[in-house]
């Protein structure tokens, strides 16, 4: 293992983190927002994804202000994340919104649970950016409405939402090799953090979540 | 012909266009971004894709005020637009900035023209969600790029827009077929618009950005 980075180096791989995720999320929904079944979801899922690159520009003004190039600060984190969205690309419409409930809540709740051990603005801005539930709840509304159609659909849901948890804690691991440390060291450095009780939270906010939607874990 | 329609489905008819073209806007450049030789690029196609959707939703908005679902307003124009779409996917990063340079900024022109016949505040509306200059600028700089990087390409650039603007002056008959006479009733109705004139000035505009981005028309 290398040596603990800085906390500055931490924080700048952290939002690098966090813009990429902002701009591939972005890319993921506006490619899925033409699966939608009509106009109105389809203009509903792209103005989701816009609003994904405002975030984008408040991290990487971010960036900019503590002199570091966006790119810079993303570049290690391309091959995983891109790996994660390759791997996962949804077939339909009902794929497209539980890829976006289950995969964008988890890494929500991750990043909210880090973001509690980084000094401010940088701790605020990364609570800002993170996902408002109303985008949750669209995501939700339209796996119910899949589900009421076909119930059949809600194991083919259930299976491809566990694919995607498996597929990100995957490449989670692939991040963490790449990232100089980052991540490790904001863990370390938050007093509040406890690594096993942290993921004992995620998981029980993800099984909570699939529960809402009509999803078995 | 279809007899004209009176002034308030012409708006609707118009906004209805205007609206669709922002959110096909939004996905083409979405999707072209993925072509970007780099993130600084990929970031900046997608930020401008991105500004199309906070036009989309005021032009929805308005259409909202005015008793009128969105997805009405713009069904009838789902066909030739994205036809127009279709037939035209850009095969590299030249291509895209090209076919947003020169698809987005005829259109732009002609819906300068055809808005000065717009009562407000549809008449503003329309005006406020024009693309800014910046952004024409962006794609007028890549375009000089990639010719300055490789002189033959300005040969094969300069016949893509000519095709373009064919495609596009083929879907827009079929736009005006479509849309219940809404553009021929907004022409006749504004005093100030010649058709041949009008004609005149946007193919002159025209020529002017293919000369300034080293293109030959």
């Amino acid at each position: 293992m290398s040596a603990p980075t800085p906390l500055g180096h931490a924080v700048v791989d952290l939002l690098g983190l966090v813009a990429l995720g902002e701009l591939l999320a972005f890319e993921r929904m506006a490619a899925d927002a033409r699966l939608a079944p009509d106009l109105r979801r389809r203009a509903a899922l792209s103005e989701m994804a816009a609003a994904e690159m405002v975030n984008y520009r408040r991290l990487a003004d971010r960036l900019g202000a503590l002199g570091v190039l966006p790119d810079d600060a993303m570049a290690v984190y391309v091959e995983p994340l891109q790996a994660y969205h390759d791997s996962t690309e949804p077939r339909d419409w009902a794929e497209a919104v539980t890829k976006a409930y289950v995969g964008d809540t988890i890494t929500d709740d991750f990043l909210r649970e880090i973001a509690s051990a980084l000094r401010e603005p940088d701790r605020q801005l990364v609570l800002d950016v993170l996902h408002e539930s109303r985008y949750a709840e669209f995501a939700a509304a339209e796996i119910r409405a899949a589900i009421s159609a076909d119930p059949k659909v809600a194991g083919r849901l259930s299976m491809w939402a566990r694919r995607l948890v498996g597929e990100a804690l995957s490449q989670a691991g692939r991040v963490a090799a790449a990232d100089r440390g980052a991540l490790t060291t904001l863990i370390a450095q938050g007093e509040q953090i406890d690594v096993a009780e942290l993921f004992r939270r995620l998981t029980a906010a993800h099984t909570a979540r699939m529960a809402a939607a009509g999803l078995n874990n």
